[in-house]
C-alpha cells in the first residue's frame, strides 16, 4: 500500500482525521439548541478488536498470497459503505456481511487472476474503490448462491499513466482516490475538476461506475461527459473502447460501463477529458426571500446558456443548517470560471436574471478575480466549508444520536412545485411520526434547462436502538414519494442495494431484460456485484403491451 | 398520408423539387471546368414504369389492409436509401432487394400490430422514417433467414403531442420529418434547433435511433443530448423511460436506444429538450491562409469554454467547391446565438483567439445582430445555401457521373495532423488510382475539446457504369484508414450495412455480445432491421484476454 495513514474501518477518511471529541460535543449542543433536545451524548467509535467477524469461508492459493488478505481490518473496512444504515451499524459492531477475503490487485494482471479464481470458487467478486457508497453498493450481501465473497479493492492501481496535454486527457487507472488524482496532473497544468462531496474517499472508476456528479453545477454535471474511452476486465476478458472525442457508431460502449455498478466487470482504467486550471472565477451569494422566486431565478440562469460552474440553490432551512445564512431567506451560490476569458459578461447577466427575481445581490459580486483563491468569501464560502466536511459531519451526528440521512433525484421544471410540496409533506410526515420532530432541507445541487436535481436533508433526534428502523420509515417514505410523483429515485447517489425496490418501479421492465441479458453475456456465472441493479436470475420481466 | 407532395422514389426530396436539366448542366459545366473534363453529360432520372421489382413474399391479412401497402412506388421508394451507392443503382435502375409490403402505421396500436403479424410471418422488420440513410440502414438486405421484408414506415406518426414551454421541453411522434417539427413547435417560441444536412427529409426517430448530429458544432451536437425520454415498441412489447432531466440510476435506458439503428425495437416517440428560438446573433467567416493555424484556432476555441453555436472550418478544397472562397484560403465559420443575452464578449474573444492564430476577421464580425435573418451574408452564407442544398446536388452530381461521396469521424486533437495527412493520401492514392484525378476536401462537422469530427468530401469523374466499383474502391481506402489511424468510422452517418466491416473493427467485441444479448431479450426472433450493427446470430465473440 502506497497510502501513508490508514482508512478508517468505521467512519469517514483516515485514521485520525475527523471531529475530535470536543467537536462532537458541540456540534451535538448547536443541534440541541437548534432541535430543543435536552441530552445529546456521544457514542464511541466501535474497536477492531471487540467486533465479531464471521471466519472467511473461502482460502487464497499461497501463489496469490500477496493479493489476498484476511486482516480483520481490511475485511472490516470493506464490510459496510457509508450510508446512515451502514454506519450506525458499524458504530454498534453489527459487521454481518464481511468479505471473506479482500484483494488488492497490484495491477490487470493480478485483476484477470482473481476474477479466475473467483469464477473458479464461485465466488462473488465486489469491485471496491473508495468505499463510499451511501448505497450499499459496496456490501457484500450476495445470496446464499455463492460459496464466499471477496472484495476487489482497487488502490494499488491509482496512477495517472499518460497525459495528452493537447486535446487535453489522460489516461488514469481506476482505482486512484480524488485527492491523488489531482496531485498527479496538477504539474501538467490540468485538472479533471470532478468533485463529488465524496471527492477524498472516493475513486475514479467508482465515479464511472455510479455516475457521479462533480464540481460543476450546470451543463458537464456526471463523469459519464467526461469519459473518452474505458477498460474493463469482465470473467470473459477484456473489453476496451477507442479514445474518441465523439462518435455515432452505435449505441456508446462508455455508456453502458457509466452507472453499471460493478455488475458487468472491474474498469480498470479511463481515458478522461480535462479542464485546464481556471485563471478567471467570479462569484456570488444571492439572497431571495422566497424559495419560490429563488427557483425561478435558477430556471433562468439554466436555459440561459451562460453554464455557470456552480449554480446552487440553498433553501432557509440548508442555509441555516450550514450556518450560511439566519433561516430568513434562501441562498443562490452563483459562480462562473474560466482558464480562457474574464467572466464579467456572465456574471452581470446572471446577476441582472437574479436581480429581476428580487434577489439581493451583495456589492461588487460581479467581478472577475483572478487570484488563486477557491473559496468564494461570505456565506458561500461558509457553505463551501461545510459541504466538504460532509463525511467527517455526518459521523458525528450519528455518534450524537441524530437520524440523519441525505436523499436526492431529479425533476422536470413544470412538475417541481407540486413535486417538492409532497416530497417535503411525506418525508416530515414520516419524520414526526418516528422521530416526533426535526428538519427537512433542501438545495439544488444540480439544475438543468429543463429540471433541477434537489437534494434533501433530514436531521431528526432518534432514539438510541431504534435508529435504523427510523431511518428505514423515512427514507421509505421519501423513496415512495420520490418516485410516485415522476423523479428518480437517484441522481448521483447510485442504485446499489438500497434503492433497488425504486429503481424497479422507475426502470422500464424491458430495459431489466436488456441489461440482464447484456450482463449474462460479460458474466455468464453472474459473480461480479450481484444483487445491484437486479437480480441475477436471468427470467424475463412481463412488460405490459401498450 | 397528409403529406401535400409524394416523395421521390429516386433521389432527394419531394417530386418537382431539385435542380432542373439546365441547372444540372450549369453544375456540370461548372465541374468539368474544376477537374477539366472534355464532357458531361447527365443521365435521366428513372421511371417508375420502367424498372423491374421482384413481386412481394408477403401477403397482407384483409384486415391489415389499410396497414400495408404493395403499391409499386412505395416499395421502390423503401429499396434503397440515398448513399453513393444507393442513388448510382437507382438511377440504373437496380431495385434488386424491395421490400415485399410497405407498412404505414397510423399509430401504435398499428405498429403493434405489424410487429406481431411479422413476428407470425417471420418477416423481418425496418423501421423506416425519412429514409436519408447513406449507410445502408433502412435497405431490405436481411440474408435468407426470413420469409420476407417489411418496411415499417412512420410518417403517419408525425405529431407534437404535448409541449411544456415551462421546461422547454415536448412529447414528440417519431415519424415527423424536421420541417413539419419546426412548424409545429413555433407557435410556442420554441424549437429543437436540430438541422443535420439530412433534415428535409429525416425524422426524430431516424435522428435518435441513428444518434443524429445537428446544428450545433460543439458542447451538445448529438441528438442524444436533447432526447429527455422515450418510448419504443419491441416486439416483446413496450419500453418507456421516464421524463428526467438527468438521472444517475443504472445505465442510462435512453442511451441504449440512441444508435440502436432499428436492432432493438421502433421508437415511436420520445419527450425531447428544446431551445427559445435565439434573438441575438453573431458571426463571422474568417481566413486563414494555412490550414494547419486555423485547426490550431478551432481547437482552442473548442477548449475555451465559449461554447460556440457554429464553429465550422473548412478547408481550402471546400471553401472552393462550396463556391465560400477562391481556393486560396481556409474559411472558419464561428457563430454565437442566444435567446438570453447579447454576445458581444462572446464573440470578441472568439475573434481574438483567431487573430493570435494569423486569422483575417473582417470588419465588424463582432457586432451581435437582433434581427431575424438566420444566414450570415458573405462567405459564410454562400457555404450554408450549398450545405442546405446538399441533397439535391449530391442527386445531380450523380446524374453527371461523378463519384461523389463524403465520408466523416472523430479524432483527438494529438493525433489530427497525422490522422489527416494518412486519410487524404489514402483516399486520392485511391481516387486517382481508379478515377484518374479529383478533390479530396475536408470540413470541421464538429469540434470538441478534445478533438475534431472531420468531414471529407470526395468529388472525382466516374466512368459510366463502373461508377459503383471506383466508389467502392475509395470507399474502402478511406474507411480502411480511418480504422487503422484510430478514428471511427463514423460521428453521426450511423453503421448501417455499409460501415459494418469497419464497425467490426472499432467495437470492442464483447460490446457486441452485450449488445447481441440484449437484442435478443428485446427481439427474441430476431426480426427488427437484421444485418445492421451485427449478425443476428447469438454466437460469442473471442476477446482477447488482456
Amino acid at each position: 500500500m502506497s497510502e501513508p495513514k490508514r482508512r478508517k474501518f468505521w467512519g469517514w477518511g483516515y485514521v485520525g482525521d475527523g471531529l475530535d471529541l470536543i467537536e462532537v460535543q458541540a456540534l451535538g449542543s448547536a443541534l440541541a439548541s437548534v432541535l430543543n433536545l435536552a441530552d445529546v451524548s456521544v457514542a464511541d467509535p466501535p474497536r477492531i478488536g471487540e467486533i465479531a467477524l464471521r471466519k472467511p469461508r473461502l482460502q487464497p492459493p499461497d501463489s496469490m498470497a500477496e493479493i489476498f488478505s484476511t486482516d480483520r481490518w481490511d475485511r472490516a473496512e470493506h464490510a459496510l459503505g457509508k450510508s446512515y444504515d451502514d454506519l450506525v451499524r458499524g458504530l454498534h459492531g453489527q459487521y454481518e456481511h464481511p468479505p471473506d477475503l479482500v484483494a488488492f490487485p497490484r495491477d490487470e494482471a493480478d485483476v484477470v487472476a482473481v476474477l479466475e479464481w473467483c469464477g473458479d470458487q464461485n465466488a462473488a467478486v465486489i469491485p471496491y474503490g473508495g468505499g463510499s457508497s451511501v448505497a450499499g453498493g459496496v456490501e457484500p450481501v450476495v445470496g446464499d448462491g455463492y460459496r464466499g465473497v471477496v472484495s476487489l479493492d482497487l488502490r494499488r492501481l491509482d496512477r495517472v499513466v499518460e497525459v495528452d496535454t493537447i486535446s487535453r486527457a489522460a489516461r488514469i487507472q481506476a482505482g486512484v482516490l480524488g485527492p491523488s488524482l489531482e496531485e498527479q496532473l496538477r504539474p501538467h497544468g490540468l485538472t479533471l475538476r470532478h468533485f463529488p462531496q465524496s471527492f477524498e474517499m472516493s475513486s475514479l472508476g467508482g465515479w464511472i461506475a455510479t455516475r457521479s456528479a462533480g464540481h460543476y453545477a450546470t451543463l458537464h454535471t456526471h463523469i459519464d461527459e467526461f469519459v473518452e474511452g474505458l477498460r474493463a476486465l469482465t470473467p470473459r476478458g477484456v473489453l476496451e473502447t477507442r479514445r474518441l472525442p465523439a462518435s455515432g457508431a452505435g449505441p456508446s460502449p462508455d455508456r453502458l460501463f457509466c452507472g453499471s455498478e460493478g455488475v458487468l466487470g472491474v474498469i480498470t482504467e479511463a481515458w478522461m477529458r480535462l479542464q485546464e486550471r481556471p485563471r478567471y472565477r467570479a462569484s456570488a451569494a444571492i439572497e431571495f426571500a422566497s424559495f419560490e422566486e429563488a427557483v425561478e431565478a435558477c430556471r433562468t440562469i439554466s436555459q440561459s446558456g451562460l453554464h455557470p460552474a456552480n449554480c446552487r440553490l440553498l433553501d432557509q432551512t440548508e442555509a441555516l443548517i450550514s450556518a450560511s445564512g439566519d433561516g430568513s431567506a434562501a441562498l443562490l451560490i452563483v459562480s462562473f470560471e474560466s482558464a480562457d476569458h474574464s467572466l464579467d459578461a456572465w456574471m452581470a447577466r446572471a446577476i441582472e436574471i437574479c436581480r429581476s427575481h428580487s434577489g439581493k445581490v451583495p456589492e461588487g459580486a460581479q467581478r472577475t478575480r483572478t487570484d488563486e483563491t477557491p473559496a468564494p468569501e461570505g456565506a458561500g464560502g461558509h457553505w463551501r466549508n461545510w459541504f466538504v466536511r460532509g463525511g467527517h459531519l455526518h459521523d458525528a451526528t450519528i455518534r450524537l444520536g441524530m437520524v440523519n440521512d441525505t436523499f436526492e433525484t431529479a425533476i422536470t421544471w413544470d412538475r417541481f412545485a407540486q413535486f417538492h410540496a409532497g416530497v417535503l409533506e411525506s418525508t416530515r410526515r414520516a419524520m414526526k411520526e418516528v422521530c416526533g420532530q426535526g428538519l427537512v432541507s433542501c438545495r439544488f445541487a444540480y439544475v438543468y434547462p429543463d429540471g433541477p436535481a434537489p437534494y434533501y436533508t433530514v436531521m431528526a433526534p432518534g432514539k438510541r436502538g431504534s435508529e435504523r428502523e427510523q431511518w428505514a420509515a423515512i427514507k421509505e417514505a421519501a423513496s415512495d414519494s420520490l418516485i410516485a410523483l415522476g423523479g428518480t429515485i437517484t441522481h448521483h447517489h447510485a442504485v446499489g442495494r438500497y434503492h433497488r425496490r425504486w429503481y424497479d418501479r422507475e426502470r422500464p421492465p424491458l430495459f431489466a431484460d436488456a441489461m440482464r441479458a447484456a450482463k449474462g453475456a460479460l458474466d455468464p456465472a453472474g459473480i461480479m456485484n450481484p444483487g445491484v441493479l437486479f437480480d441475477p436470475v436471468q427470467t424475463l420481466e412481463s412488460p405490459s403491451r401498450l
